[in-house]
């Protein structure tokens, strides 16, 4: 897996554009005031930025490369930036500016679970502090090194640890090692005719490893869970040796090791391996598109199809704002099927009263055996129409299949023009769905107005529970011009992040704490829970060696 | 809510009788050479125990009286010795034998959350140890002081905390105190149309507090989940104030904090509140019998229904010798029962080449509409067939639905009769259950063998998951005439914890850890997993105040 650009996400050469999509100009401009038609921040070029030397003492990089042979150890300029960060705006606004005060001294890319511990011993013996790095997907500061870090910082590679080991036909689990990439995880799955089901936005960029340690959770959550439900077992580098964990459905041994592991972002240890649930590929899989008259409506469907007997893999809603930059990204419609939406929207309007600026697109996926998904389409279909929505068919879900993993693309288009967007997502009770909704609406258009700037705010459900779900807000804004574009968006992120807070939501539901949510981390799990946290960070590692700083 | 025998299981004056079941005196003298026709070891009437005098300085009584009135503070020798133990055949036959070395000096009734932290606090303040008690149903020694214990030692009885505070009928949640027991939450519950769906085999006389701090699960898990999944949100008393985690359905918010809770048997902190996950009540629920030619066959249709899209909410197969037991209890039956029993086995046998001593019976449990309880039994029903099985009805099904919680009463029964019973679980992925199966046969008929004694052992499969299950054994032997009944009861309890733990599965599936698992702790979640539940104890309870001893 070749690593993703060190200034933007995915790889050289793929990139998002406007070009094939006539109306997206036009409505950026009506939103943002922003004209697409010129990049005016263009990356600046590699050998443009100012590099520190690293600082990896002779004796530690001899143990490093008896560790895992010297080719494996890097201290390659480009390799050590790439790994200094994720990818949160945050990031990518320094990397873009040559904002690097403090990059790894080396990458280290080990073979597998003996290398890694042998990198940890030497680490341990040598005082470093080892960053495990899988995909460098994160966006919540979960990679970097503290910025006044003195000791040598080894950014661990996890990636060469990349394959499904065993695959138990008997049990649907598999052993797997951690620095798997989803794409490849899925290749060797699949192949076997087996799925693990576990799809985040940065499927295609992040690994296992990565997944279990922010506490992940895929589009196909409905299903299969997030991926503490799926990770049955695990096998972790500790300071203190090899922790394993059985890869039992449920145990009663006391306080969940797992559920410790999960969410820990490297602060216990290394993860080598998991065994992870894996079922049979679905004999159908289909997404299909409705439209609800608001996006109330379309909440309250999602809560009754979450009580009901009706068994769905996807359930997402948008609200009117996504819905209307989501058609603002169409591509260039035929006559026909400019006749065909004419039609719909005439329709929907005449027929079932939809005001058009309110009308919200939802995508419920299905998977099963050919009757199953009948079925539960057909079920589905009644909760809908009782919600005053209409079934528009697979022609926008399949659409929305292709380009689910595409969406972090447009950041980086935006970012060329200045412009920062960046997400929050959170988990509540269906009950406070519409206050943390409206809520953090409130606290978004107020931070805009606040600093004087045009700014675009948009969410939509995803992640369906039967006591909950998640609201997934993505935000944009348009600077002051001279102003400082991180300062200006920390006031709207900090107002969205206190408004889930304030409200009974949690401060992610699966973009995990990092640097980036912990201010939030006390008023979410309470101060006596952080303080557990801390006594489990502290008690596995004492010398603070293992990721520091990242949670609490 | 009447506190339990001091030295059995339930309320005085309920008891198993062998009367009605003619069938039961026969089996009891062939397997373990018993004549049920008289109790040779009657309990001791309580006059006759030998109880040391509480210790309890005054100060502490004063401000523990400050904490819930004079009244709700008892020194009654009858309140300690009840709150000294669990119901462990350990505790029972202690209990018994009038051997309480160590009891609680004191019990402490709060009537609410404010009333636990003033008696928290002036436990600390005194330093004196605080051990949470809920129904007192560990049979895993959870609740004993230890031996050796020198400071004063408050028994913390929650059973006041018993009401459902709040229904939250949007997101079907329940805010519910901590000390209900399971009919009074069922009761409060179903009142307003909803159900928590846990039905622990202990479920008359234990609480959410106490399902919550064990990982309980209970015998309708596969359609609510376990404890783990019903608990969402909770409020717990710590030495540094009030643990509070939101109520959301899922969260990356770093190692999770609920998840320290669940499990940690008072050490961490006292439960007092959760909200839990509810269900609207079902329309129908109906648990049918099946009989399998093998236990290995009813294994395997158990695997396929939870690979399969029938949803059930009960699955349970019993071995031969727990069908055979199964049978011995039956109530004496009518000629016409017995001639409908004659012409089914002439069919199993005739028809299906059944060999009746190899025969398996099982139960699987529906819930929901009558269109869905129907499509799911005619499903399920295939499944059944295809692996030999053949349906029964419900009549078998409705008789253990009545019966389900009156197993603990035997144990008594056969305890007043010489003969020491106790059960083993664990859980276990699909591929090692046979595995497990058999090495936990040839452990216990193996120690049976070394002991020299006539035992029986038997099993069933509970709680499936789609990566495995729970299997739990019930052994009983008739101890050598003048030998120790408990170290011989050590042998075989021993041989098949270990017998758990050499084949991959957990030292437990929902009884928890307490004193009588600990030794297979390491074992299960090694030696790292048992140093981070040291630190998260360790930090939380540095001066080893609450409930020590337990677990690690």
């Amino acid at each position: 897996m070749a690593a993703m650009k060190w200034w933007g996400w995915g790889l050289d050469g793929v990139e998002f554009t406007h070009e094939d999509k006539p109306e997206l100009g036009p409505f950026i401009k009506q939103q943002l005031g922003l004209d697409l038609a010129r990049a005016t921040e263009a990356p600046p070029t590699f050998a443009e930025l100012e590099l520190a030397e690293p600082s990896l003492p002779a004796e530690l990089r001899a143990a490093l490369e008896g560790a895992v042979s010297a080719e494996q150890v890097s201290v390659d300029p480009l390799d050590r930036v790439v790994h200094a960060r994720g990818k949160s705006i945050r990031d990518l606004i320094r990397q873009r500016r040559g904002d690097l005060p403090r990059l790894p001294d080396v990458v280290v890319r080990p073979a597998d679970e003996d290398e890694v511990t042998a990198v940890l011993t030497a680490a341990l013996a040598a005082d470093a502090v080892v960053i495990p790095f899988g995909g460098g997907s994160s966006i919540s500061g979960s990679l970097e090194p503290p910025a006044d870090e003195t000791r040598p910082v080894i950014s661990l590679d996890l990636g060469r640890l990349d394959r499904v080991l065993e695959i138990d036909t008997v049990s649907r689990l598999a052993r797997v090692q951690a620095g798997v990439f989803g794409p490849r995880l899925e290749e060797q799955l699949n192949a076997r005719g087996y799925t693990c089901g576990h799809f985040p936005d940065s499927f295609t960029h992040s690994t296992l490893g990565g997944w279990i340690a922010t506490r992940s959770s895929g589009m196909q959550s409905d299903r299969y869970g997030d991926i503490a439900d799926v990770t049955r077992g695990l096998r972790v580098v500790t300071p203190t040796g090899m922790l394993i964990t059985q890869p039992v459905p449920s145990a009663s041994n006391g306080p969940s090791v797992r559920e410790m592991v999960l969410g820990s972002e490297g602060r216990l240890g290394v993860i080598t391996e998991a065994t992870i649930q894996v079922r049979r590929l679905p004999e159908e899989r289909r997404i299909i598109g409705y439209l609800f008259p608001t996006f109330a409506a379309g909440l309250a469907a999602m809560r009754d199809i979450a009580d009901s007997e009706c068994q769905v893999s996807v359930t997402r809603v948008s609200d009117a704002p996504e819905t209307q930059f989501s058609f603002a990204t169409r591509k260039a419609q035929s006559t026909g099927d400019k006749l065909q939406w004419k039609a719909l929207t005439t329709y929907l309007r005449r027929r079932l009263g939809f005001q058009l600026d309110q009308m919200c697109l939802s995508f419920i996926g299905y998977e099963g055996s050919e009757s199953h998904v009948a079925e539960q389409r057909k079920a589905v279909g009644k909760i809908v129409k009782r919600h005053g929505g209409l079934t528009v068919g697979s022609g926008p879900g399949a659409l929305y299949d292709q380009k689910k993993f595409d969406t972090p693309y447009i950041r980086d288009f935006l970012l060329d023009r200045g412009v920062p967007a960046d997400v929050s997502e959170t988990a509540m009770p269906w009950s406070r769905l519409s206050t943390v909704y409206d809520a953090v609406n409130a606290a978004g258009h107020g931070a805009f107005a606040k600093l004087g700037v045009q700014g675009y705010l948009m969410c939509h459900l995803s992640h369906s529970y039967h006591g909950g779900a998640c609201l997934y807000f993505t935000f944009a804004f348009r600077p002051t011009p001279g102003a400082d574009m991180l300062a200006q968006y920390d006031v709207v992120k900090s107002a969205i992040q206190q408004a889930f807070v304030d409200n009974g939501a949690s401060l992610s539901h699966h973009h995990a704490v990092g640097t980036e949510h912990a201010p939030w981390l006390e008023q979410d799990i309470s101060a006596p829970g952080v303080a557990l946290v801390q006594a489990l960070f502290a008690g596995a590692d004492p010398g603070r060696n293992l990721n520091p700083g990242k949670i609490v």
